[in-house]
């Protein structure tokens, strides 16, 4: 069974010095880590955390995606997810892991006759005008991903991608060019989707965008792009049966929870991600969003201000050695850097035996990119360490659907756990409202007038604060 | 003239509140920017700071770049980039704002001729393979580009390349097929190019890899792709100009630096970009490198450790409004956060008039996604302001080589200037030293032998602190 690690050896005093932490730290929390265990068992049985039961139940949504995968991808050039946060990041972080970096740009048989992929997750103009130049719309296969049916950035690409249809095609066959994922009770898209007879699946209510990847909403793109969801789902039930374990040391997802919490306390409000393998890149997006928004909060569970959370960065390895590792070797104490490794890579490719006789050179003929990326990965771990800069490892045996439905759960249950240490609610978004009020009352919304008036009378901007 | 427009209302307390910079702080450092200003004009007239001058002297060297562009572009289907750093992060941040989007996927003759553009920068041996599997080797023109020659990275590259092209055609015809871009006299790189006879071009000596785009390190592949290299150049020339501005309220390079080194001595330690433009989305990968490289240092001048520097967060609107705003404005005061700004797209695109009757729809109908873009911006950098987080905001009126060359150079001279605010070395990188002795050690390079000696003694890791 592949199993993914953990080695947090780096984390601690024993081995990276005064900034890192100490058993006994981790001792002193022991009140507060059975509370949280606690909270977590609570929030499961009472259906606070839908989530979580994700990988058991549902067989017959997995029956019915392969199927509709199977009706349909003969008869289209690409699928195109229209959604945004986790509706745009988890498929592209499972796409990316597992197919071809180059997948688009294969052959339809060297793609294994699935469509390509594309993901408009942004409000730009020209990208989506670009995405036109480049695909046929006629087709395509277009998922409109929204719970509510309200979020603008989709539903405004939704809205226009779906008169373009229907000015190509006659109405009906229109309407079998968009797929809906949504709620399905509430809102608009359900509504409008039983109106026009697209074709739907839903996401259960009580799971938020972020923790969404293993509902429709990525298992639909993924098994699209011939990705296997089963294993995906299999690896994620797998790893729920580990962090069910209540040694912490012996659960990879509390003691990751448990030491952002204690480096958290000792000033440490960076988190980086950097995978040693470009499969894996863009995991460290959708950790971000995960991570950012569950504990970047404003309040704790008693009312109190606290404004805490820990800020995601995004890097790659062996890549950022060359760009973020001279700042994280000799800048401040204030990271955690999580690598991201790999034990066996898919392909292996070996330097050729030349210029033996140049000294910088010589030593990299016959060794393997697989052994030089491990060995840099090995090098900048220790090179943090000898700096005295906490960071752990997370190894993938290898990179496929059940390692990955493993990672991603456990990344999960972690941000559940550093929530409740943190005593904040890491399933809410309060924070978005302000900007999202602030959009509609521009646009002359009916409702937001209050805020219409708020937004007309703050202050006029200084010019002398403009270098213009 | 479009000029590039800096905007700081959001970080002043007369706007933001407490946790913002006043007036009266930055009258504070008068004597600190006094000599910074200085120590800018001296390096740049005693010849340590080169890059300033590439606006200025290469006319030449563009002239050789168009001439072989012209020669060599119709025989290859795509120009590969074999750097890492800033020989990656500049050519890949240049295209990305001028080009296409979906750049490779469109025919010869959407790309006006041109080449497809790959970017190879990590050594993931599954990269490198689906490379091959994508493009054809034989009608590839790969671009080597390292100053050294040694860097284990681009070179281990090159030698699998160079075996390839060989292997399939005749030493003469492979040569052809290699293009070099190293130091001028010194390095393993020219010795080679020489001796095989490859096409070359030179980055000046006094240039680092991080303020290298404006050399034929991002001068070639961007001419290659067909984008304007003089205007780019020119752009520089025009923010150099800017630049030498003494009043910084009319310095936009000054106040940013300035503003940003308050900031760190409040404690915000991260600097956030966050671009509302997808084609600006890789202009924070370039930046992210040549502010952390440049500013995260353990020694200041005087050889006292101080473990400075910022860490700088990739983000993009409005994408990331569904990621990271939540902790943006809700988590800590510990961010400055730099927002990249357009007036006007390449592209308009407008949301038909259709779902009028439902509210948190209705009000998107008639609007274009250029205005949906720009409101969102305007409610973001508000709902910042409002929760009292520090935020900048740079406008491009349009995105042109002519408004990146500026932008590019603004944060150049911006990351100089703050560099000489803290007092530190901004243009060396010894922190990424350890661990690349440290790979040499492990791979028995010769000379290394104390570094091996020091790895192999070092404690074993404790099998407690691995989760498997």
């Amino acid at each position: 069974m592949d199993k993914i690690r953990l080695d947090f050896n780096n984390m601690m005093t024993d081995f990276v010095g005064e900034h890192g932490i100490c058993e006994g730290d981790i001792r002193k929390l022991e009140g507060k880590i059975d509370a949280a265990k606690k909270a977590m068992k609570d929030k499961r049985e009472t259906g606070k955390m839908d989530w979580r039961d994700l990988p058991y139940n549902q067989d017959e949504v997995v029956e019915e995606i392969l199927q509709y995968v199977n009706e349909v991808k003969d008869d289209i050039e690409a699928f195109v997810v229209l959604g945004i946060g986790g509706s745009a990041l988890g498929p592209i972080a499972v796409q990316q892991a597992i197919n071809h970096p180059y997948y688009n740009e294969l052959s339809r048989d060297k793609r294994k006759g699935f469509p390509k992929l594309y993901v408009a997750d942004n409000v730009d103009p020209e990208k989506l005008v670009y995405l036109f130049d480049t695909v046929d719309v006629t087709k395509c296969l277009f998922n409109c991903i929204s719970k509510s049916g309200s979020t603008s950035e989709t539903m405004s690409q939704f809205m226009i991608i779906k008169e373009m249809l229907e000015e190509r095609l006659p109405k009906e066959e229109a309407a079998k060019h968009i797929v809906c994922t949504t709620d399905k009770v509430n809102g608009n898209l359900i509504r409008m989707a039983k109106e026009e007879g697209y074709k739907t699946f839903y996401i259960p209510s009580g799971v938020g965008g972020r923790f969404s990847e293993l509902t429709p909403v990525g298992l639909l793109p993924a098994a699209m792009c011939g990705i296997d969801i089963k294993e995906l789902l299999k690896g994620a039930a797998y790893m729920d049966e580990i962090c069910k374990e209540g040694d912490i040391y012996k659960n990879p997802a509390y003691m990751f929870a448990v030491l952002s919490y204690i480096g958290m306390g000792q000033g440490k409000n960076i988190s980086v991600m950097m995978p040693y393998a470009d499969s894996l890149k863009y995991i460290s997006d959708w950790y971000a969003q995960l991570w950012a928004e569950s504990l970047g909060k404003k309040y704790d569970n008693n009312g109190k201000e606290v404004y805490v959370g820990q800020t995601p960065v995004k890097a790659l390895g062996v890549t950022d050695q060359h760009s973020q590792v001279q700042l994280y070797t000799e800048g401040p104490f204030d990271k955690i850097i999580v690598i991201l490794g790999v034990d066996e890579f898919k392909e292996t490719i070996t330097i050729p035996k030349i210029y033996g006789d140049i000294p910088s050179l010589g030593f990299l003929g016959g060794v393997t990119q697989n052994q030089l990326i491990k060995t840099e990965q090995t090098a900048t771990e220790y090179a943090l360490l000898k700096s005295g800069k906490t960071n752990m490892t997370i190894t993938l045996p290898k990179v496929n659907e059940f390692t990955i439905g493993q990672l991603l759960y456990m990344l999960e249950v972690a941000t559940g756990f550093a929530g409740e240490l943190m005593e904040i609610n890491a399933f809410d978004q309060p924070g978005v409202e302000e900007g999202k009020n602030a959009t509609y009352a521009m646009f002359g919304r009916p409702g937001y007038e209050e805020k219409k008036k708020e937004l007309d009378e703050r202050p006029a901007k200084k010019d002398k604060y403009i270098i213009r």
